[in-house]
């Protein structure tokens, strides 16, 4: 039996609990390493020579080590094509590329203003830091843009990256699980409505409900 | 001989000369299609098919429409393996992962804060824009701090994701080119040792020498 492979950081930060859903997807063994960082963990020598940003996660396997929650999924779906679901990555060089265009929409325009969202909303409160009303304003017309645009997307597929669940989708699950839910913003993505069914459903695949359930516990 | 690709889209836009430069790495025949930004060519019905978001590049063949410049490149990479530089997306698995991350780098780490000194130091002027000197600061603070970590990794390996010029190291071309030239922020990359090195030796490479002169011949 093969080692498992070894995610470093907290299920709660979305970067890692991003990895963490896609390893659940694939059917691949995994050991979730704890980095605690209110004691700065992340920034100590040791683990820049994992992670030179001083970020979580951090991920380790028999051959490589890698950061980057994205580029650690796409190895983990490279490497182990054959196990669990085998399209998560599309299963030819066409769909591949869908995936990989509607999984940088993800980084370069959903991710920037949802990311300020879940950090203004979610963790600022829980840290007790001043909330910044002005860019929660910008961030939130930012973010319903964004979503004016999967809305037409999701009219016409499925999922965005076509008619199969896919790296693209899954990507989305870690920010909008907190605006959703800790941020009282379920309301940005359900007023859209082939984004809230679109929500309904990838947030509702099993693998995702074993992140949350990590995230709950890990509290 | 096949039908050339097409790129649409100004080749002054960051996004636009990263996939000019992975094409002309590649060896891949293009057709570049003006998009004119200032008349709102990229706003209207017929772009936003191609690119729903109203940015460029679009991109275009045979097979498949596609938007976002690194997931162009990427199936650029894919697509023609073995024409051009076959190692510019690595060549095994595990020197693609390597590309990956440090490509996520360039776009999470590097890309935030150098799009808004790029903007703010050499558009905002041209396009009498009035600058935001608090954001640049901040931005100056951020990009020196990434440039840190990229200063030690370039100790370590010639190259960012190894030995070998790649995709990760292509994606830094456009919006340094501008942080060098255009903003008077040389400094910013020559004052690290390996930094400088690099950048002298990726800003260099014939295909990058004719992406400026296409810019300047665009001008």
């Amino acid at each position: 039996m093969a080692t498992p492979v070894k995610v470093y950081g907290p299920p709660m930060s979305t970067a890692v609990s991003r990895v963490l859903a896609c390893l659940i997807e694939k059917n691949v063994d995994f050991q979730l390493v704890s980095v605690n960082m209110s004691k700065g963990e992340h920034k100590k020598p040791e683990f820049l020579k994992m992670q030179p940003f001083g970020q979580v996660p951090a991920f380790q396997d028999d051959s490589i080590s890698l950061f980057e929650s994205r580029a650690i999924c796409r190895y983990i779906c490279e490497k182990h094509a054959d196990k669990g679901n085998k399209g998560l990555y599309g299963t030819n060089p066409l769909a591949k590329a869908s995936v990989d265009q509607w999984l940088e929409a993800e980084s370069q325009s959903f991710n920037p203003p949802s990311s300020v969202l879940v950090f203004q909303l979610a963790f600022a409160p829980r840290m007790k830091l001043k909330q910044d009303p002005v860019a929660i304003k910008q961030n939130e017309d930012k973010l319903a843009k964004v979503l004016q645009v999967y809305e037409k997307r999701l009219g016409e597929s499925r999922f965005l990256a076509g008619d199969e669940f896919s790296l693209a989708d899954l990507s989305h699950l870690p920010n909008t699980q907190y605006l959703v839910t800790a941020a009282n913003k379920a309301e940005l993505f359900t007023s859209n409505k082939n984004v809230g069914r679109w929500w309904a459903e990838i947030s509702s695949r099993d693998s995702w409900k074993k992140v949350v359930e990590m995230q709950k516990t890990a509290k």
